[in-house]
């Protein structure tokens, strides 16, 4: 499924958390397999994504319809998208119900990365992995062509001494 | 503070949720006062942004430190900042421990908005916003600056009959 609402939760251990209608078909299959992958796209993928949240895994093989490409996990069984610059692999440790949603955390057992996605200091490269970022709306932003600066916030903050 | 982790969580109850270290004393100011400000800063804040994280409130002011104007908040007594294009209110509904940060999980009461900031379908208006996006590693992006699609999931996707 295509996923709008997630974010890191922890640094040790490495937490990952992805909100989820218990309406949706993943959220049966990630209950029931205690575990979930989360691919991060580019914006040359956006049609993939729309294809993906458009459509429903219980009538169709979304891998077969859409011809999604699929690396080996090395840790899971979770599928691993070749299209992806990052990927997780995650065993679920918590499922908590928030109002209409889920969230689902899973504990990153695995990374799968582009050699390219990153730069030396382990940075991700926005120019060269172009993110997908969804805005709702069936609207989708190119991360890549966008502006970046750099500000060192120990220079702009004040020190914290009393 | 400045926060780099954060989702909406469900749509009814409107709940949002924010990752804070319990070590910052942010954390200690949202669970005595049961209550937190969520404020959406445009780019041209970004230097705003990394003085705020680069610094903190035991030691200092940061609203008198950095000149930060605030609006009357409606429902709460959290800082709205005129910055803002966008600024939520929130009652605390749950504090959850994910590894070694928390959960702070918030029920919107109140909504502030620029007028320009969405567009008269309620989508937020890139161009006009130009929300800074924080990339880790003290790198900011502005999405203003970024190519936008708009892509139909229901006709990228397939139809949802058995």
């Amino acid at each position: 499924m295509a996923a709008a609402w997630h974010t890191t939760l922890s640094f040790e251990p490495p937490l990952y958390g992805v909100s989820i209608s218990p309406k949706r078909a993943t959220y049966k299959l990630i209950t029931d397999s205690r575990e979930f992958g989360i691919n991060f796209l580019p914006f040359s993928a956006a049609e993939l994504i729309a294809a993906v949240g458009g459509s429903d895994g219980r009538y169709i093989d979304k891998f077969e319809e859409f011809k999604i490409a699929a690396e080996k996990p090395r840790r899971t069984s979770v599928p691993v998208l070749k299209l992806a610059y990052c990927a997780y692999e995650c065993h679920v440790v918590d499922d908590h119900e928030y109002g209409d949603h889920r969230l689902i955390v899973g504990r990153i057992v695995a990374v799968h990365l582009l050699k390219e996605a990153f730069t030396p200091e382990g940075v991700l490269d926005i120019a060269k992995t172009s993110p997908a970022l969804y805005l709702g709306a069936e609207q989708y932003l190119d991360a890549g062509g966008a502006p970046v600066k750099r500000l060192e916030r120990e220079k702009y903050g004040k020190k914290e001494t009393p």
